[in-house]
């Protein structure tokens, strides 16, 4: 089963690279950007065909590796 | 209107990131973990209403700054 976990830094939290990305963006011409916030996205591929047992994989998956739950936010997508 | 950007790299590009990512979920005990791959997710927000435009506009920020098109591809979600 294909996977998509999408992690972002909580909403409270300064997110610089987002930053950066908006004030960029507005040198380069494109007003009316307003706020812009960068996460990341990790696709993977599992042998797991049943839509329950995938998600709480995935969850601790995410908790013990690929989110840092103290700052971000994930969500899994199954495809 | 809320915008997501996600740029992956292509399926034919060395994704260095993903591969750790596999190797430490297969340290960590996940097994049967295939192929992953890491890509990045950008959310904006921008002051245009019209779906068709509002695409225009973040293909163009794409090509211009969001993804490097030689070796990412890129996927726009509108909100």
């Amino acid at each position: 089963m294909k996977a998509r976990v999408t992690v972002m830094l909580k909403s409270g939290v300064l997110d610089p690279q987002g930053k950066a990305i908006g004030q960029a963006l507005g040198r380069l011409g494109f007003s009316g950007v307003g706020d812009v916030r960068q996460g990341k996205v990790i696709e993977l591929d599992i042998d797991e065909t049943e839509q329950t047992r995938a998600r709480a994989r995935l969850s601790e998956m995410c908790e013990k590796l690929l989110a840092n739950t103290v700052i971000e936010n994930y969500a899994i997508e199954l495809q």
